[in-house]
């Protein structure tokens, strides 16, 4: 028989982005045989709350590891049901709320879901959608753009990371992030392409492995001659000398996921999160 | 004189995402005069920290009230040089992690940033990137789409908020969402329009109340018959009843962050998250 994997839960009363984020943090600092994770958002009464209970507890009577609860509850009377359940439970508002509220010198409102609710988000909710519409309308390049009302544009060669990194640049802080593709047509020279030279100050070069770019274009269009290692690998240096002569900052982004591409553009721009 | 913001400061050892989404979290549990945001990420060594403490109390000089630092440090050495600083420190690892180490019976690994890392993210990052692209190429509905490789199909009238949900679906969790948009086209009756019918087990309908809606399409197109309520209010009843005839289950978005949305979505339809 299989062992069973360790049941990890992320219960909150609002979206569990927070439980979720706070959780995974947290186990990455382990290995562990896996983790069978579980998400109940919006567990927001005291009811439902005892119905999760009765679900941990009859899923943990097949599991010989004790399940985890990382959760985020505002209110103390659900949170101490919660608790009440055959878990290991960690709850960030139990052990936070009191120290932020004596530093703040100020009663919690304990209002639920208040972090990603569309009138309290950190960055200003309006900014985000406005620009995620920016970063759609203003992708690829192909077209005029807009490009005035760039915060930033971010070029390099197809594939390497633009377009995923505009949208969460857009998402999560509201930037305006346009993004421009280095393709063969540029390439008649070293000088960056007409369209980009009087938007030097806002460009911001990604570059990648010549394997890796061949690897993911292949899963594009399989053996082409757009995915080859000769091609990528042309162009990837072409782009990369290119950047280097108009002295663009440039990150490889080979090794890193969109989050911390976007968190390192974000050090490295000192562009400012659109708070509201 | 006016009075100076409270700072925040988010700080972090990787990209800075849970220190921030912790401190949201806390800090959205009380009113407060205003905060000011102050995200420092990469802070991976103890001289870092020790810029970071002199920024830090720098700052606090010409400020009354005590900074805030929300921290997710994993180094200890590091963390606490940081907590050496002129402000009331909340750091993550410091209170959870010697009690998930004794849960799990296993010493924490140390390793900087990992919670965002391309190969230890919550949810796979190749599934993730797929996702965005399908739902890239499948957002709006106008041309043939790839739906029988959709895990759901948004859809409603223009501008309710399809096409970020369809994104933050894909960036978040790996979701294939696909949007295809209720447009005049397709309401000369009250059937799903003929792309849609073989789909109905996908379908999810999002809508908005009619004063909103028009109010968001003004921003894009001012003072047009498209924005107008009248126009509004007539797809909106439109839409609202070929979905209750299919019965398609159906969200009112007016109130709602795409994170709430998201939310609602992955917990009404019992979709799964793409965990690597």
């Amino acid at each position: 028989m299989m062992a069973m994997k360790r049941l990890i839960y992320f219960i909150s009363d609002g979206t569990g982005i927070t439980a979720e984020t706070l959780g995974h943090s947290l186990l990455s600092q382990f290995t562990g045989n896996g983790f069978e994770l579980i998400t109940l958002p919006y567990i927001d009464t005291v009811a439902k709350a005892e119905e999760t209970v009765a679900e941990i507890n009859q899923a943990n009577t097949s599991n010989t590891q004790q399940a985890i609860v990382f959760s985020s509850i505002v209110n103390p009377e659900i949170r101490n049901t919660l608790s009440t359940a055959n878990a290991k439970n960690l709850d960030l508002f139990e052990y936070f709320l009191p120290v932020l509220s004596e530093t703040l010198e100020q009663e919690p409102n304990q209002l639920v879901g208040q972090s990603h609710a569309i009138n309290s988000n950190m960055y200003s909710y309006t900014h985000r959608m406005k620009a995620v519409h920016y970063a759609l309308e203003n992708d690829d390049g192909q077209h005029l753009k807009d490009y005035n009302n760039a915060d930033i544009i971010l070029v390099g060669v197809s594939r390497c990371g633009k377009t995923p990194t505009c949208l969460y640049l857009a998402l999560h802080f509201g930037v305006h992030a346009a993004n421009y593709p280095i393709t063969e047509d540029d390439m008649t020279n070293n000088n960056l392409p007409p369209a980009l030279q009087a938007q030097r100050n806002k460009l911001y070069a990604l570059t990648i492995d010549s394997e890796r770019l061949s690897s993911i274009r292949n899963e594009r269009r399989a053996n082409s001659t757009y995915a080859s290692f000769e091609q990528c690998d042309y162009e990837v240096r072409f782009v990369e000398s290119m950047m280097k002569k108009a002295r663009i900052p440039t990150l490889n982004s080979t090794q890193l996921s969109i989050e911390e591409i976007s968190a390192r553009i974000m050090k490295d721009t000192g562009l400012k999160r659109h708070s509201s």
